[in-house]
């Protein structure tokens, strides 16, 4: 099926331009997508030079692209439609009427988003990621004090990731601790982790979807067997019913599902905002 | 100054309606927000007790509420008019063209974003997140032949969440290994990242932002003395000199923007896309 370019452009790191077109494109099932990023383009020449890529594309006779961008300038906005594509600007379509409902200018400064204009909120991301990393995987320097929330499932249930994106992604300070034989067989949970019951937080997800991840990781031994993962899913949910623990099954769900639904069902609050 | 709330309202994650309403407010530095996130938006009872929430946000006598919504069905969108505030949705705006540049009509299917549409992303992004923990700091179990880039810097250089941003947002398989004292006195790599000289990044940073960062880290000893930071940043240069490693300055980025520069300086394709 022929392909069709969508340019995620952005005269900054361009994260707000591939969210908002991923959000958009993904409602497309029956197109051919290729995606492709233009970061940093924050001159005029960077602008034409982008204008000469897209119409490139265009020339080899492939569909007319599609233009997702987050330009802060009209001047460029500007520049841009001399290009032959469709064009769509977060910008052009909301700046003017905020600026309306606020009763303020824009500042028109790029790279106010995803820039450092906050260093404080820069410091609460990697001290969050220090933490978590810190207190992954119930190892030894645990700070379960000043945990936010303390993830707990078996091994693979995606602990690690979902406490690595909430830090990155919100600051927030996530601990985790794997749930292993010591807690199937007594069926408790240590005292360090009863102590702080009200931060738990549980991962759940389905024997056949864990059997897959464990292959790809070990694909030897009893770790991957379906007589395991079932007997550690079961002795797992015995635990959270026992402790009252809320929990999510991350079967279907991405990293960004289960950190959004963690927050959300916990309501513990983002110490940064993306 | 009086606050105004802007909701960031979603029928999934919330984290497109988050990154597109940052974007847009921080255009705004006069204002006084408080960000809500609402995610998981996706009944009608539900949109209707959203509107009730800014309703009452309203009535306390705030400014009126900002809504930047990404809701895909438009009977919820519909619903969400009759809040009292100002309602941006993206799919509002951009649906409608897109489908007819594409010609085909929208899935309107909620949760393809950042759902798990795609479990081979999901995969990808986890093996990039352990390959990034595995090659974290220099650590025993290199793995530097399957890297897609090898970060190198002095300690607190933003080393390691750069390579975790990388790995969770783009799947990209990022190492990082520290300079130390071992390279100052020589002046030289070891013969194992030599080998991979293509695939080295460095990064640097201003020597008073090292010592503000090191200072909240280790306040006392030599680690965070004008001296020390001076040395380890003098040699580092001499290093990416030496070895023609291309770097980035990392003092007045956010880890988006050092994430950006590389893949955007290295060419390194995204293995996945947010």
């Amino acid at each position: 099926m022929t392909e069709r370019t969508v340019f995620l452009l952005s005269d900054q790191t361009g994260v707000t331009a591939e969210t908002l077109g991923h959000s958009l494109i993904t409602q497309f099932a029956g197109q051919n997508f290729r995606q492709m990023t233009l970061p940093f383009i924050d001159t005029e020449d960077k602008v034409r030079e982008a204008v000469r890529t897209i119409n490139a594309v265009r020339a080899s006779g492939a569909p007319k692209p599609i233009v997702f961008s987050t330009l802060v300038q009209a001047e460029f906005r500007a520049i841009l439609k001399d290009a032959d594509c469709m064009h769509l600007d977060i910008f052009d379509v909301f700046l003017e009427p905020l600026a309306q409902e606020l009763e303020e200018e824009p500042s028109f400064e790029a790279g106010r988003a995803h820039g450092m204009s906050d260093i404080d909120a820069y410091m609460k991301r990697i001290e969050a990621t220090n933490f978590a990393l810190a207190n992954d995987d119930g190892g030894i320097s645990r700070n379960y004090d000043v945990a936010d929330v303390i993830l707990v499932g078996v091994s693979r249930s995606g602990k690690t990731p979902t406490c690595l994106y909430l830090a990155l992604q919100y600051g927030v300070y996530a601990a985790n601790y794997p749930l292993t034989e010591e807690e199937f067989e007594s069926g408790k949970l240590p005292d360090f982790l009863v102590k702080q019951k009200d931060k738990l937080f549980g991962l759940s997800i389905k024997p056949e979807r864990l059997r897959q991840i464990r292959k790809e990781r070990r694909p030897m031994g009893s770790y991957s067997t379906p007589q395991q993962v079932r007997f550690e899913l079961r002795e797992t949910d015995k635990i959270f019913k026992r402790y009252g623990i809320p929990h999510v099954d991350t079967t279907e769900f991405s990293i960004e599902e289960i950190s959004s639904r963690i927050l959300d069902s916990t309501g513990v609050d983002r110490r940064v905002r993306p």
